[in-house]
């Protein structure tokens, strides 16, 4: 034959390193002499089907390397949650062009999509290889011990925690912050590794993988304050009462719905303010501040963990070797192997394709407020190398001459 | 004399680099070989009234440097307004410390507040000395080109929308964040900073030295999106009506108000979700999005001018070379005098004491919805070094095969 075409695309919400993994992609194609071309999709499988692709051949090493280098989806994303025929319509698609390779970066969506492009390929004999390239900063993918995007995404929400700690000592109050995270608290937990001082916030940490009730939450809020004169709260953006109704649902009247019928939870500061009147109302406290860390967690120029930069990079890379040496279709899973190694897998796509995974019970206490050690001790590596840290004055009390 | 005695506090809303001026303040006073003692009072004039002091000169270089590099205030800040009875209590503390110089890290309102103190200490003939550290995010102080803390906060910003810019491109709609500011633009107009190519937001910039209109605003924000097919906006939280009463006030339900009887902006998501509503509403676009940077921006771990870092350093210096050499009172401004370079003057405490600063009619353009070159000019070299840069894929479009 006279060359083979591969297709890479990129799905969901983007985060600070996919662009690492197109990269990684990119150039590991470009490697193999048979290689012709390599396109990519704008805006993911909404540009296969509209044939709305790019020859990433005709791109320069320079640039694509300062687009690694760069935030978001390079090559754009959706977020269309393809169903059968839309599938078929990929495959058309990527049979007209005579694709012989698709990479498809995404979450458990993606992978689904993967999956079924693949069993169409299959069925009418063409020779196709589908590999799933994992990314979400949710952390929610099976068969990963962590997935790209996440380490970044949870750098930010450590450095914003730090941050807002250290001005909540210096004005105290109440602050609550909420932070993205559906099913998955893991972005949430991520506030912990802000503490350095046994009495750093954030204080308490409510996460979806428990009921959230709000008396115990206000109970809570009040304990804090009352032990260190101020409190700072993570709180996820997906919790939920006991029969799994959003709070932010409960709490607000009027709520958006996405294309699933899904409670449209980010995008708006609704259920922070919402917790805050609580706080006011409830408790009487006066200062209470909330805030909602929205897009800059996942967008953020310039905050990024380089351990997730690599990670990202070779999962791309990965990919490619697998389906050229290998030439199976799966999806490329990270595995932890040292303290700290990780190693890549390729893992039917079965595994991951729309299944969600949540925080082991080990890593939350056993409150439902707050993260144990063992998370802390899983989570740091993955932060990376020269993350910022903050310093206090320890300087001695002066004696009073007034007021004695 | 046994020896001198120095107070040094720090007052307002932290910044990225408030404790560079204090660590100034500290290190240098520590050179003088008559200065006995630096104290540092906590929680700004309320540790001064309340005796609440520490002695700084009891703490290692090596842990005030590290001090230095974290941001919010380490001494603890205040958000108390002394009127005169309060400021007379502040005198008698320092009369009784002993307390020869006393340093004030702040904004307008602190400023005031050291011309009070500094007219009860020559009221009684008790040589007193006291000057007025420049500080603001708001860059609002009188009399300064700029003011430390804002670069930083600055800089947060426009990486902030220079990542919402790309993260809106990969997934189009609009995108509003709200930005601190009640009477000065400045910080909101360096979203404008995140521009790279011509179509790159934010498209829109709205700032609080022009009459918000909201037909206007939704009419813009149709053009924006019919242009690009998108729309990142940059919104004040200080924009207000012909009458001056805040778009907050006049959208929302319940507002909070502060004891000066000033409408709570900050600390709430409202402004940004009650103008996702009207655009959702009026102009029926379904992906519409906010965000409100909050506390982020004045306290994030991590995101500083190097810049910033150097002046708030020496406007800290400065202050105790002014008040020791030349036995002045008054506050330190930062002139811009080279492209780039800045001198450092003692002006009278009355120019900045309790006034505003906004921005230049220069730096805005006609239509009232962005900033000018002559905005960009300004600011770009008040960044720092290391900006992170986005790039983009130039890659050629490949021939469609099913549909032509």
């Amino acid at each position: 034959m006279s060359g083979v075409k591969i297709l890479v695309a990129q799905g969901g919400g983007p985060t600070a390193v996919i662009n690492q993994s197109l990269v990684g992609v990119v150039l590991e194609s470009r490697r193999f002499g048979h290689v012709e071309r390599v396109y990519g999709a704008r805006h993911g499988v909404r540009g296969i089907i509209n044939e709305d692709l790019v020859d990433l051949t005709q791109e320069t090493v320079h640039n694509l390397e300062r687009v690694a280098a760069t935030p978001a989806s390079a090559l754009g994303s959706t977020r269309d949650k393809p169903d059968l025929k839309y599938c078929q319509q990929i495959f058309e698609v990527l049979r007209a062009h005579g694709i012989g390779y698709f990479f498809y970066i995404g979450g458990n969506d993606s992978s689904d999509t993967v999956r079924i492009v693949s069993e169409e390929a299959a069925k009418t004999g063409y020779a196709l290889r589908c590999v799933h390239i994992p990314k979400t900063i949710d952390n929610d993918l099976m068969g990963n011990d962590h997935t790209p995007g996440f380490p970044s995404a949870a750098r930010f929400v450590a450095q914003a925690f730090a941050g807002a700690n250290l001005d909540n000592a210096a004005l105290p109050g109440i602050y609550v912050a909420v932070v993205m995270g559906r099913h998955a608290g893991f972005l949430t937990a991520a506030s912990a590794l802000a503490r350095k001082f046994p009495d750093d916030g954030p204080h308490l940490v409510y996460l979806p993988e428990r009921t959230f009730v709000l008396d115990k939450f206000l109970a809570d809020v009040k304990a804090a304050q009352a032990r260190h004169g101020r409190c700072v709260v993570a709180v996820s953006e997906g919790i939920h009462d006991a029969s799994g109704t959003p709070i932010l649902a409960q709490l607000a009247k009027t709520i958006e719905r996405d294309a699933h019928g899904n409670v449209q939870l980010s995008g708006s500061g609704a259920l922070a303010d919402l917790l805050c009147e609580e706080i006011k109302s409830k408790l009487g406290i006066k200062r209470v501040r909330g805030d909602t860390f929205g897009y800059l967690q996942r967008s953020f120029l310039g905050c990024v963990s380089d351990v997730d930069q690599r990670e990202a990079r070779e999962v791309g890379e990965k990919a490619v070797q697998f389906a050229m040496w290998g030439e199976r279709s799966g999806s490329v899973a990270i595995q932890r192997v040292g303290d700290y190694a990780v190693g890549y897998e390729l893992v039917p796509l079965e595994t991951v394709a729309a299944k969600t995974r949540v925080m082991d019970d080990a890593f939350i206490n056993a409150e439902g407020n707050g993260v144990t050690d063992a998370f802390a001790q899983y989570l740091r590596p993955l932060l990376g190398s020269g993350l910022p840290e903050a310093a206090r004055l320890r300087a001695a009390p002066v004696q009073k001459v007034l007021k004695r």
